[in-house]
């Protein structure tokens, strides 16, 4: 992007930070088997991404934070196919036990934890997320996962939509390929989202719990 | 993009045609005064966007297919701010009466073509649309307007999800810088929409009306 | 009700017929093994309304006419129990396994059919069942099921609010007490759905298809 | 209903309490003019409830609880009309400036305290009220208005759905006809909602407090 586009987001007021606030959850946007292998939906940052997901995902829980994962998950016999799956086919592999369509086993979900079934790019659409969301009393969603052209960024628009403020955890999130990641990391930053790195992220968290037991 | 990241979404099968359904509406994202202001929310290739689009309704409204158009409106007194606006706090000028507000005055809607209030990106996002698109029993959505990073984007995500085969029309969207406009041309093309200029639609549109005429 | 009671809704315009629309499709809503079982959640006017229900089953598929079914499915591990569950702990059980969870055997679904699984009353809450219906460019949705007053109702509230004019089969719907499914057929009648038996909703059907075909 | 009717709710595990949360917010559901008008769409115990209302109104606003109502509010030029103005045509008389449409003048909302334009019966449907809910992080919904079997009930399942404990006051709602009135309120408390009358809730919410404060 030229000089002048970037000053035109800043000259119209965009990209304001939202601030942490006081109780957030993870979700772990379809780290899946088949998105951390380049021959099937995987490739570009998406496997750094997921190692570094693992101290995130250590610091919530140690914290007892929510912590929720998402999955694709169509039917066997392709009833519930939809126009995504008409866009890409190949999609529809990732089916209940289907292996590959599990979450990794670097992040394997523990008892009591979410997992939400969906069938669209967001974590929101069409499923009980945000019901969750609600019960829990959170007010901050913090995303990692992949891809972040994709699913990531449909999940942190709809997030904002709801009423949880969308964290971006840029070394946690990650993209076949380098261009949409960082096109989209710009565009949630300007609109959506505010964006830290898994270090900072965490300090920022520590400092606010510190902070609050004064 | 590389020529190595293009072919990672050939060969992982992203980018498939859905095709024109049989019923199309067309929607206008955010095309008003505002949006079309370099000093406001406008810029880059918003105006000839626009330009182009009246073109385009005249022949939706020739062939009767319906036509909806979206506005950001907030309350004049705040009370409906949200997360969006804590984070571009300029979108609060778009209240019902601020002329900047209104559509632009080559595209004003006719009694009976619907204007879909919202407060986020999304045309769906908390509103009647899709109601709407149901009642009327439409299969295809053609969406232009501004942005294409933000609010036309976050239209064709929930176009595909809500069962309306998404059409971005690419000459009839326009961004504020062209970087993310590109970079979510591409997006969509590969995940979410299927892309026609304007004079390839309507020829499209046409041509598909003869067949089933015959 | 008193007769003056009943006056008042007439008076003040209430209880106006939408007509069958032009693409109509069922749902069978949570004729399940355990809601036809009095000593699970059956009881009352339910199981007379499955027999009922076989006939128009039949009548659906020989016309093609798109069929869904729905399910309550919660995850075994509790993972997923809500509001709901903690009101009625009971439909807890209602797991993807759970034989007494699937759909009664003389409504055997038939692979191409729609499994809507659920986890609140609505057919439509959180489930993709609206897309499908967009999809299917259906405009009238013929409701079946149990309990009248519960997903059935919620079911049918939903449908007039998404686009499709809800048709209720008043001897398809049951429930375990008779008094809430005489209040809710008044209250849904007045309100949100036409109402027919079903010799009437087949004759009906079949008249309109005779008139178009003339 | 009779006894043994009663007894198969008690016998299949319905009705258990929820509880109150830690955070409620108080909705008012359509306790405008029209509503409260027996030429109108008013009636049987609406009056006494909008009076009674006034008291926990009081209350919650004392205690700077969160205040939202909500309003049908329908455009001039039927542009927006839908399935439910089909079905209660009158429903169009509530546009945004007929005096009609408008809170009673007992409760007149306050800035700041939020209106909610609705199109449907349940204050979530298509509105953004589960979000301003979210942003609260409110877990208890308490829910007063007019009428019981309509707009009250559709708020109260929907308010379920979306993870908010739904409190009916039962003093504070009121409908047309006392027996939908009554249907609704079983229903609701075997199903959906706790229920208080309005002295036992201001109560038990200050002993909440008093406890919370020790």
């Amino acid at each position: 992007m030229t000089k002048s586009e970037t000053a035109i987001f800043k000259s119209q007021g965009f990209g304001k930070s939202m601030g942490l606030g006081e109780a957030p959850a993870l979700v772990i946007v379809d780290f899946v088997v088949a998105f951390d292998d380049p021959k099937l939906f995987g490739g570009g940052n998406i496997h750094p991404a997921v190692e570094k997901t693992v101290e995130l995902l250590a610091f919530f829980r140690q914290q007892k934070y929510p912590v929720a994962y998402t999955r694709y998950v169509f039917a066997e016999d392709g009833s519930d196919g939809n126009l995504l799956t008409t866009k890409v086919p190949n999609l529809k592999i990732l089916t209940e036990n289907n292996p590959v369509g599990m979450v990794v086993s670097e992040l394997t979900p523990r008892p009591g934890e979410l997992i939400v079934r969906k069938r669209n790019a967001s974590a929101f659409f069409q499923t009980d997320f945000s019901s969750w969301l609600a019960r829990h009393r959170i007010d901050t969603l913090v995303v990692t996962g992949a891809v972040t052209s994709g699913c990531v960024r449909a999940t942190v628009v709809d997030a904002l939509g709801y009423g949880y403020r969308p964290i971006v955890v840029t070394d946690c999130v990650g993209d076949r390929a380098i261009a949409p990641h960082d096109a989209s990391l710009f565009d949630m930053q300007q609109k959506y989202a505010d964006l830290y790195n898994c270090a900072e992220l965490i300090a920022a968290l520590k400092n606010r719990n510190k902070v609050a037991a004064e």
